[in-house]
């Protein structure tokens, strides 16, 4: 079998890290690579790390040129996806790593992003319980934003079993400035960023804080609320999300724990580290994994939960090529590394 | 007047930062620099960006070659200052940058340290209100732990002014590798560090929680309690602490900004940042300053407060000139940088 | 058909490195793990990216534990690989990523290294002319230091092709600290590489410069010289070698283009990349690669060569598979990626 | 005495560290600000780290706004600084931190930067033999490329005493990313420099090739020929220049050290470090100095001299503060840091 599987946006970050994972997929053929300002250039200049496809020549993203794949992946900026997507018939799967169809919620939609709400898809986290059955062979997919996969595959056993309270969550989460695009503004030069952590998007005011919110919420027994904080630091790739919450009567931190290893065991891409060993985001870059550990301040009362990922890989082009995997039926771990490149 | 001093443990990062300042203030001449392991060799192979003082050779950490000084620097690893100390005479001014005098409760000493509780001196953060005073014309000084000293500035206005639920605190601080010491270790290592962010001392063990209870606990209507993750991040110096806690009814963002703004307005080394801008620890790199912002996030009722701060500068050497200028007379800004090196 | 393979020094970078390659390779079963200090420790804590060998437990490095494999990979300290080479059979294929066997005159390797030459074995670097048909079948392997690799890959086609003189070859490469490897020393400590460049080495002492005038002197009409100077900067991995040379009288741009397309054309690790497109070693990350640029300097009358590698992949564990594919009689190209891991 | 100073660019990297030394001046009052494109902005919004002139207001770059200071400084873009210079009497002193009037040859000037050749102005490089004199009282400076200074000091005292061959020069001399300046440009983004290396401007045309060439010539016995090779590293500031050549008969290490000695044993800026230590550009960070060491390779017959240097500090604008002190008849080394800030 093999899949045909055109990017649309390849000459971005999210397009060359689908590229990377798609060219090792054995079952994939790459067809078209799309762009906009970039159309009609060598796909290497942009990428010189995709060896075998640098001598590829990007074309305008359109549906024209979309047309004929099984696959179209949708690497585009926020809102730009809505107007491609009702062009692609319902024989094509598309899978959006874009934030067009995430949401539930219309007004608050409207209220992160502005604009009209285009509607929902299903959500590309096949960790959440259930979800995994849903997108198998669906032909629509809202690829998560990096932060909500992270800080809900760091939350969700504490919240679904009770053990916290989900009405104050804090989500303090450094990340690499790869997560920003490569569209160049001053303060993403290499000399702002090196040496420098900022944060940004302060006081909930980011739009990945309700997509966290609505990805627990069907799990929790009280309304869930999430402090989000996320701080660019000097690393290209990578997230370290440190989550808290005051524990629910009871909590101790064998139950915790008990409740993340239950939760993650048959999970091939989430691992919870043995004791003591706390997660670094070197050991998840370029691979699909999230990595956990978690611990209880008896003195605060809070369960602390520290989750690592590259933004990239399990945060957007390897969280999609899985959704791809599921869509189309192949074995969902095809292609998508379970190893770090490190150090 | 000139004022002699001596500094001991000068081949450490604070060490080093201690003389970069002191050989710029105007009314210090730089004496006795003392070392353990590396005494006999010239200060230039530890510290080649020192100039004009690297010829100098370190001598043995002993009060003999301490004494004769008006003032005593102790660098030292935690634990090996207060047996200096007791042997260096009433007369002499002396300025621990360890952690041996910084807690007053014994026994949270005892439980976060080890070993025997050597006592406490005066506190060194003279932001704290009423400290200036008390450390004016010392001869003893704690100078505070680096993550205390942004986190307590970071958080008193709030927490004084009943804005917050102090039982409730929650810091996220990543931090450059400096901090860290330079006494070599596998984790340190630059290859593990660059393209990697980390949290450690996680769930309340860190030994800067009880310090940073400690400061604010004076000025709480309600028992303090913190919960504190430090963060390792790809830069040499720098602390960017991310805040937050539940609002007290009626906290609106005015109050709250007033409340800093007010704290804060004539401190010379503290800034609440305009509007619009937030913190980046570059613009501290150097500099004796502590730079803040903050937010109400209405969604989930907290506030969040974000600082940056250089570790080794207002975190710990500067921070100790300015207790050594507070406590020997001088002006208490001489020899500090407002200005920090970007980018 | 699957080759049982041993890793020795499993917990060092370059031993981590071949496990990350090795764990994807179709026709490898991995084996023993073995170290020093570290033996009796689980893998993981060393290497927390090998998520599906992170359990497994080093044990001594000792000829008995190394028994039984059809392949022995040595990652050990220079010197060690010797006296076990002699302990292990000749029906084991031996791998040495180390230095004792790179060297072929003995003076030369105790004037370099100290010490007794302990002989020379097969020089694993196939893109040598007729180099690669000696490896086919071979049961010992030297696999070549990283910074050689790449200045030899650099600076062949020149050389060989009489288009440059020889013995005024002048090679200065950047590179990433792991190549200095993971024992902690205060130099490599984050803190002190981060922000920082400095060169080591320097006046043609560094052990690497004899084994490139070595690779480059059966090619050369005239005798080789080569004024080598590494420069540590602030990457994890990665190398770039700007190396030069005076031109040969009717050397052009053109003629000199042409020597490398010649050369690497069916090369499937060294690409040279399209005008105008200079590498980058991002583009390397994590690669079996090696990206060439060329110029003209006509002010000067030399030749510029610039080159691009991971040193951790193709410049040592990479290099060591491609040479274990060819000894073992597997497909050469097996289990080495083509496509680095950017940005 | 009060020195009025306008600086014009003060948005970008060269203005902001202008303004950073500028602050510390006993003897300059700060004036004017100008900028083209952020002229209304706050300077804060900018620069951060300017705390005490973070609240002025940047104004339009034209004659008018610079009158009536006494020193101008422009931090413009090449070719910039001509129009604005003319318009400014000869009772102002202007110092230019801009290439326009670096290069003596019209032609040559034609043939790197294109454009009509606006003349020269004195050379703000006080180390060179007889140019201190040259600079002081004048009313015009034309501040060096941060290259040509760190080459040129490491080259000379082997020029000027015939040690070397001035005819085979070479220098690759890495540098960090704000020597390329604030505007936005892809490959100057953190996610593309950092964990990578890339040379640019190979083959000898970068526009800092022939100004090192001229600074040479007058002192060589032959003509000047250069090498030259950057390559930016993921560091915010410095540089590290490798630079070799053959070594004249009869040169040995003693008398090469001998001739660095000499030339710089009297200069307050370049330090030749004590033997064995190698330069680190961290060790210069935000300081104006120069740090040398030198090797000689008798393999290769070549002299080897390493220096490391702040592109933006004695490579720029401290560079530009020294010659405004000659200029108008201040102590030379006035607010010029002897001590970088390190680590």
């Amino acid at each position: 079998m093999s899949v045909k599987v055109a990017v649309a946006g390849a000459s971005g970050y999210a397009g060359g890290e689908l590229l990377r994972l798609l060219s090792a997929h054995p079952d994939v053929e790459v067809g078209a690579l799309t762009a906009g300002g970039n159309a009609g250039t060598a796909l290497g200049q942009h990428h010189p790390h995709l060896v075998p496809l640098a001598g590829r020549t990007l074309v305008e993203t359109t549906a024209e040129n979309l047309a004929g794949h099984d696959v179209v992946f949708l690497a585009l900026p926020h809102g730009q996806s809505a107007g491609i997507a009702e062009q692609l018939g319902e024989d094509v799967t598309v899978i959006d790593c874009g934030a067009d169809f995430r949401l539930t919620e219309a007004e608050v939609w409207t209220e992160f992003y502005g604009g009209e709400h285009a509607g929902s898809w299903p959500y590309g986290l096949p960790e959440l319980p259930g979800q995994r059955e849903k997108l198998r062979g669906t032909n629509r997919v809202a690829v998560p934003g990096c932060y909500p996969t992270v800080s809900t595959l760091a939350l969700l056993p504490a919240v679904q079993n009770g053990l916290v309270d989900p009405g104050q969550l804090v989500v303090v989460a450094v990340s690499g400035t790869s997560g920003a695009g490569k569209a160049p503004k001053p303060h993403l030069l290499g000399a702002e960023v090196m040496g420098s952590a900022t944060a940004y998007g302060v006081g909930g005011v980011h739009r990945h804080t309700p997509e966290i919110e609505q990805n627990l919420t069907p799990y929790a027994d009280q309304p869930v609320s999430v402090s989000f904080t996320p701080v660019l630091v000097p690393m290209s790739r990578g997230i370290l999300a440190t989550c808290s919450a005051p524990i629910a009567d009871g909590t101790d931190l064998a139950v915790l724990r008990k409740a993340y290893e239950d939760a993650y065991r048959n999970e091939p891409f989430v691992q919870v580290l043995p004791e003591g060993q706390w997660p670094q985001t070197q050991a998840t870059l370029g691979a699909n994994t999230v990595q956990l550990q978690l611990a209880l301040d008896q003195r605060t009362g809070r369960a602390v939960i520290v989750a690592a990922m590259d933004n990239l890989t399990k945060g957007t082009a390897g969280g999609a090529v899985q959704c791809m995997n599921l869509a189309t039926g192949l074995d969902e771990t095809l292609a998508l590394p379970l190893i770090g490149v490190a150090p």
